[in-house]
């Protein structure tokens, strides 16, 4: 490490590139942003400027190759970030990396490989599991307050959807905004799911149909553990963002609310009413980025593990195919079809 | 009808047959109850003391045959459902018939067959289609206060299962149990479901499992207007038995909560808590039996059609028959593998 | 007592009268219905007819005189309570009164020294003392669930006022609507009240004003114990009738919330709500409508103290004139400027 | 101005000291950080490098003297305060003070005094009317969306007293800790207390009662405009801190909950359980804290009034003496027997 302080560079300029930058700017002590790079150079420059950051490195290369740097956070699009993660393993940088790695496990693997012979520390921004909602519900499972685990619901719903250009380039409904979720199922319950079953359909717009995605699903998994449970997704929530878990098990369940921003109930002759839950990923999460970053810096310097790894980015992705093989097909699908549990092991 | 009450005779003295006639004593000035008949006679004797019901009778049949009697209520054992309906049919009587109706189709058809040809009412017991929640949900349905229905959630979980012995002539989970959650789907979407999938296992008692039987399920159903959902099933809900819903549509969604014997909050050192829900059916639903009563009698009065049929007795059955055989087989079942569409539109 | 069941009279046919006497008639077995007077003939005959009451009497006194009768309740207007008591007690029966006994507390005494003398037994109608939310809070208070109680809020807020007239006989808003929160606080905190200072005001109709009353009150409340609290009234809170209590204590709180139609939550576009809470009394307090009669035929049954006695319905009217006088003169008013500590002992 | 950012200097590294230069370091980037001076030279250097703040005073005056400097924050002891807005205000510098401004009107009023005569702003630390919860209600209020309020309550209640000696030198209960209620009363309403009475008790701890005051209080509340509402206190509730409000108005009321740490709900064979309430202020009102000062640096930069004034700090105390002085002779207390309607008009 450069000094006392971790030194970072990001990658990627856009919104989750400027909420980290910020977290790492005015919340976090302990780090020290150097650099951002973005190919849209006023957005780094802005940034750099709100954040106090010196340096607007021409390239993501650049700021691989700065031996300044001892970490670098990967937020930029999708297509690129095993490739990044690679060279930045490769480069002897800590990597974060935003959700999914990758589209194709193959490619995946590749990264996960890169980072293992690094000896690097990689963490994928599943940032929900920071959230304290969920944290809360984890603690129940694993503190055996709620008994074993039975049976488990994910509701997961957006306000509205995203532009059609982004549904296209996303991967489509489960590699988007299920494997949120499918991180999600992974963290609460402490084991693996073993086989998909998923209904859906095009529900909220026929052109995210006619770009070839689903926009409203649910999705029935089974653990190797037995637990049983179902996610909930629509990309169009009028109310607003809807981000529930419930968690059925010997000794009780636990079920969690949304967030709102306030907590003040009006009744009127009309009805008792409250104001619509807080709208999108952005205030609902806002501390887990906050957290998730913390855990991150926290790891690379008490050089521990890190709390979401390099194959808790691979298997929602594995989890993401199969439920669409599993619409696509009308059966259920086996996990090992997609990725067999021999790979799993390997890279835990 | 005998004079300006409606005469009701009550075949089976058991736990439901208690509640309707001290329903029918107490709470229905527009009906008088004639006759009660049980193999157990001090039961039947309770009750007539109880409920000021004049005669004891014999046997169902000497019930049936009454003269005097206008209307029949059958609370027996499901064995003998389908045949008392017959036998009440073809001597003219209006029938109640708790649910199901039998675990067999043929039966059924006979059944619904002899009531047509009689030309009597028919009303199958499903008594939650009457309680105040699930009809605010069908309710914000109809009218269209939540848009179009995408997405329906059922968790219905009782507090501890029955004895086995009652496992095993129950027909199972899915005809004892979800069978009130099948009637429930389709009476809150109403459309009929097209496909079903379950998932399930022995999670509350080994006992359960070695009777043959599942304790805790999870089935995906979807509807032949592009509807899907889900219903949740434990027969241990160790907090009390668990009666929710929740409908999400393109305008809004609608969810309720348990209900509780009172809604006092209290706070100590250790945890913000309340009570327990009312802890199960009688005490769930109590008004809920009144009111299934009051529209029997009034349909038989007024003659209306039956708010629950025949055929919303039949179908039921044949989604819990598809219910195990997905099980079974482990893939999804059309219903119409079961029970074709044009027997069920035979019968509507 | 004649025979197995407590034969009753009613004396008043209004809402109340209806009420009880379609307890008695559909719910209550131990009870039987044998006479009812009102001075409106028709009134009375048409409560008859619905409850199957044999006898429509010419006028209380037939009633009170009636030897077949044991027990009487009193559901006429206010002015003639006191006096029907005392010749009830004096004919030997025993008396369940509606609340409040008199405006006077000379005519109270009266009655309670009447009823002493005949050693028959007297319940006042307090009805919200058997109501599942206060019996809670009562229960954690008394069971020590919060520890010593210190400070207690009841919220009782009508949805709408009465008609003028009404008004201007009820004696006022505090021997009226506050008198059963002077109930509620004394059974809830086991204790007596010392002072009280009130503060209020017309804000709802100026014509209430005009007619010499308030229509919204806070009213503070020291009790001999310690305990300080408050009551809020308003005759019209335009979302429904508002009745809740907390109490807070040295291990913590207990708080009510209301009751509502169903356990539905909707959630648009616009905001999240629930239908309005139960309208008014006879929705809300349905169920204790039916326990104090319980309880009342249960002690004249059981021969034991009315759980509701006279002394209660004498305290809270002395309450009422506090109230009042505090207001009048704007200063805190001590309960024995009204009524004494040794009369209140005389009784108890 | 000095340049583009705001320069600040902080008199007091102690608790909300710290607080205010952590927001004003990391979360606002339009003010800069000059200098801190606290006694405990330590405290204030520990602050000065975790915020990085360039210069620690020895003193306040040098902060005061300091022409680098625009603003000034107070945080140092209650007894401090009204001096240093002298000088601060003399030297021309713009002013945040906590509150109270003293205990004595004189002093208040000669701090104010100085504020105008040098024309700066002055705003003072009633960060609650920040809060989201709170500024929700404000806003049904002004609104009009529960029409003309006519009743208020605020609970405010601490999770435990603060050491005898900070009680010693806090001025007792109603300068310490009502203030914040008597600040949010008039800042909900809209309008001035006219008169206060109150009753209260020593129920938590004997020791604060030798110590002088009271630890529970119910404050009755009687408007100019006609509202009338009550304040309920505690030093010590075990279930953690209880920060509510309540307005009932002409077209309905506003409500709000208490905010905790999750919204996860625990159901087990005992009870239905949440976590404890957000335990004390620094995580209650940590949002609060921030707007408030992006509210006073916002109002330097564009010469805006303060959203919090002088005024605003002044009544407040008078509220606190009347309250006192109530308590004391028993009975109401006019306000303006504290603090004439004229000195009020005279500062606003």
């Amino acid at each position: 490490m450069n000094g006392k302080k971790l030194h970072c560079g990001i990658i990627g300029a856009g919104r989750i590139g400027r909420v980290h930058a910020e977290t790492l700017a005015f919340r976090m002590p302990e780090s020290q942003l150097v650099a951002i790079a973005d190919p849209n150079c006023e957005a780094a420059r802005a940034v750099a400027a709100r954040c106090n950051i010196p340096k607007v490195a021409a390239s993501p290369s650049e700021i691989i190759a700065d031996p300044e740097i001892d970490a670098v956070l990967i937020c930029s699009p999708t297509g690129t970030h095993a490739d990044l993660i690679v060279q930045a393993a490769r480069a002897g940088k800590h990597i974060f990396c935003e959700k999914p790695i990758s589209f194709s496990l193959a490619a995946i693997d590749a990264a996960l490989a890169a980072v293992k012979e690094a000896g690097v520390l990689l963490q994928i921004g599943f940032n929900r599991r920071f959230d304290a909602n969920f944290m809360r519900v984890r603690h129940a499972i694993a503190s055996g307050e709620i008994g074993t685990p039975n049976l488990l619901h994910i509701i997961s719903r957006d306000p509205a959807p995203p532009p059609l250009s982004y549904i296209r380039a996303s991967g489509g409904i489960f590699l988007d905004m299920t494997i949120h979720d499918f991180d999600m199922v992974r963290f609460l319950v402490g084991d693996e799911v073993e086989e998909i079953y998923t209904a859906g359909g095009v529900m909220v717009d026929p052109a995210i149909g006619e770009a070839g995605d689903l926009d409203t699903a649910l999705i029935l998994l089974r653990f190797r553990n037995g637990v049983i449970g179902t996610i909930d997704n629509s990309r169009k929530a009028v109310y607003g963002y809807d981000q529930r878990v419930e968690v059925f098990g010997s000794k009780g369940k636990i079920a969690t609310e949304n967030i709102y921003p306030n907590r003040a109930v009006v009744s009127t002759g009309q009805a008792i009413y409250t104001d619509l839950p807080l709208n999108f990923f952005m205030e609902r999460y806002t501390e887990s980025f906050v957290l998730e970053l913390q855990s991150f810096i926290q790891a690379v310097i008490d050089q521990r593990p890190a709390p979401v790894s390099g194959i808790d980015g691979r298997i929602p992705v594995a989890m993401a195919l199969a439920a669409r093989k599993s619409y696509d097909e009308h059966r259920p699908v086996l996990l090992e079809e997609i990725s067999g549990e021999k790979s799993l092991t390997d890279h835990s």
